[in-house]
């Protein structure tokens, strides 16, 4: 009953009859043509339906066909180089499977709050599965990178009892007769765990912020890859950090470049996508800042104006590191040639997109670290476990972060996070 | 700073000068010479510190480590077909980098409580290393065979706005101003919006179950796999499934042999698994319990003695198919040629390890998948977009889940599935 063939195997079966199963993307018509498109989610395929080459019974199913109404149909396949994909079908039967009357995305404009409404859907369009194969693939490429050089993946709990980064941006839920847990935020200290278990290893799960932003860079749920090694320190991380993300690049335009060309990507920014990575220390980045005439306070974080200043005058990836200390999380080593700054990087992605990969050596020395807890005042016996990593054999460690759906709407050049994800959570919507 | 080479890349510098990072995994001596077994998280490697060959410092070093201090070694790489892993170090010198005074998990017995209280440090000992390396490949090998064959991956919502299969086992949370939300059961009525988009995907995250069970097969967080293919039947679903059991089992086999050892696991056991797969209706396997003698009632489910007698009759993954639709979830299609039975399928673990995979063939009539939305009390609002897919190009779909967990303790042989995460979640545990 599962198709005999799929789009993208027809370059096999040229000269040779087959039968496709799918639905129907869009539709022209002659009197005595119907060219129907014919999309299977590995392509689309112009289908073309003769009036003298079939039934009269199937000419009508052909011209009945609405918009996403399900068929199967049979032809033979043609090499058409001008065709999207290069093929054709010269159509011998049309058969409806399950007709769509109204179907509520029309080729026309529609809001966005109505697409959202509708994402079950809104997924069929060409754009939006474009978006969904990145995605797949910038998942395989995250995946394959570290698979290949020996990191085990660690997938870090969901329910935490604690919070990593603050209490303020927490989802809460009552956990039986335990008490109130939380929804992780961030996976990293429990793979500081298993980095001195393991050697390397990474997390790659869902992480939650209940952040009540509403920009296009926020959603409540979002994936997020960490990478933890033990023995690497900020060198190494961000030698790592920009292995990885020319890995990802490179990988997208080897294996999607039509679906980069159907969203219109600027593929040549992409192609620019090279190490070495320009690395600027923060203090560099506020002189910078400062030179273009920003008016910019030595000991603030970077906001996103500062981001879009400093990444705009480069056309790759930048890594800013060396905070001051106080503006980062507790958890961080200081530098040891400044101890008012964290040995840390941020990765702010070239065009304006901001940081996608966050990144630290972390502190490991065990009295240093129970001093932090207590100065940021977190509860030192949720921490007990975490700064027994430092009890028991401590090593130099460091990993970073990168969040997937901001590198998504990056590599893909969109505008808002929420295309980036099958089904976008934000604060105003948790449906469908 | 970070390594130059691990224990795993030996064999090439053999008869050359190295130096290893790691952890004691464990120590013998005599008043002559020290031989201190190396763990890095890529293998195991005894490091001689013969009293001849090193200074008296370095001696002292080596005399002075404990278990699970961190230190560095230098030495030169000797193959020794007896020593695990075929090599040995004869170490030129030793660096202590961090040590480790007391640490909890010595070699002796410990209670389980006490290991899962320390399961950040427990996660150091062989055998945790071993299932978290087994976790990983299966991962991989899940991801690999999708990804293989054309699907693509499709992440579903964590926070949902309503259950797919009853509320009694739901983790609730206050979702900003829009009421309650829910931690997922499943994300298969997603991943059916996915099929009818792109045709074939699998989705692979967290689900969550709020269960007050305190039994060895049940965590309240557990990772779930779940491909949804359209124009798929129950039998397309069948071969799937069964395929992809038996690549997983084959490449654990092919990658992971040490770390089976390691666990003691009775490797013969699975290498029967190999297609075909018996596979049974709902009504054979009644017959079967009854002619062993077991009391069994038609229409009611297969209890965990039910499974067990069944699997312990084969030697290979039993699919079970066509059980009651009266016990079975609201989506699934029903049997054409028996109204009454699911066109489902349950596949048993052998050796009494239980359900692993649950699948079926979907109701795709808009009509029908109403009616059963309205017979078991389901709110037909939060349903609506599901119900669209059967409106607009409605077609055949099928898809299963796979729990990891469970597949890691069959393949492993252990008992729980808390060593077969890395934190695990259960109801009387959310820590640490």
């Amino acid at each position: 009953m599962k198709p005999e063939i799929y789009i993208k195997d027809l370059s096999e079966h040229v000269g040779k009859e087959v039968t496709l199963k799918g639905w129907l993307y869009n539709k022209r018509a002659s009197g005595k043509v119907k060219f129907l498109i014919l999309r299977d989610g590995t392509g689309y395929l112009q289908c073309i339906v003769f009036k003298g080459n079939v039934t009269p019974e199937v000419f009508d199913v052909a011209e009945q066909l609405h918009q996403e109404a399900s068929y199967e149909v049979t032809g033979i396949v043609k090499e058409e180089p001008r065709a999207v994909g290069g093929y054709e079908l010269d159509a011998t039967d049309v058969k409806l499977i399950s007709s769509s009357d109204d179907y509520p995305i029309t080729p026309k404009e529609h809001g966005i709050e109505f697409l959202i409404d509708n994402r079950h859907l809104w997924l069929r369009s060409k754009r939006q599965v474009s978006i969904m194969k990145i995605r797949h693939r910038i998942v395989k490429a995250i995946r394959d990178f570290f698979d290949n050089r020996d990191f085990t993946l660690f997938d870090p709990p969901i329910i935490t009892p604690n919070a990593s980064e603050g209490t303020s941006t927490l989802f809460e839920m009552e956990y039986f007769d335990l008490g109130k847990a939380y929804l992780t935020q961030s996976g990293q200290l429990y793979a500081e765990a298993g980095a001195i278990a393991l050697g390397k290893v990474y997390t790659f799960g869902p992480t939650f912020r209940a952040e009540k932003s509403k920009t296009r860079r926020h959603l409540t749920e979002f994936w997020m890859v960490e990478p933890e090694m033990a023995f690497y320190d900020l060198d190494d991380d961000m030698d790592l950090a920009e292995e990885f993300l020319e890995y990802i690049v490179k990988s997208v335009l080897k294996n999607n470049k039509a679906d980069l060309e159907i969203l219109e990507r600027d593929i040549s920014k992409l192609e620019k996508i090279e190490r070495p990575f320009p690395r600027l220390s923060y203090d560099e980045a506020i002189e910078m800042l400062k030179a273009e005439g920003h008016e910019v306070e030595w000991g603030k974080d970077l906001g996103a104006t500062d981001e879009t200043i400093i990444s705009n005058k480069f056309d790759k990836p930048v890594m800013v590191h060396r905070y001051p200390a106080e503006i980062k999380a507790f958890y961080m080593k200081r530098d040891p040639e400044n101890e008012k700054l964290a040995l840390c990087v941020d990765v702010l992605a070239p065009e304006g997109y901001g940081e996608i990969i966050g990144g630290s050596q972390r502190e490991d020395d065990y009295d240093k670290l129970l001093g932090r807890i207590k100065e940021h005042e977190l509860p030192v016996d949720f921490f007990k476990w975490y700064l027994d990593l430092r009890k028991y054999g401590s090593v130099p460690h460091s990993g970073f972060g990168l969040g997937l759906e901001r590198t998504i709407t990056w590599i893909c050049g969109i505008d808002h996070l929420r295309e980036t994800i099958p089904f976008p959570r934000m604060i105003y919507r948790n449906t469908p």
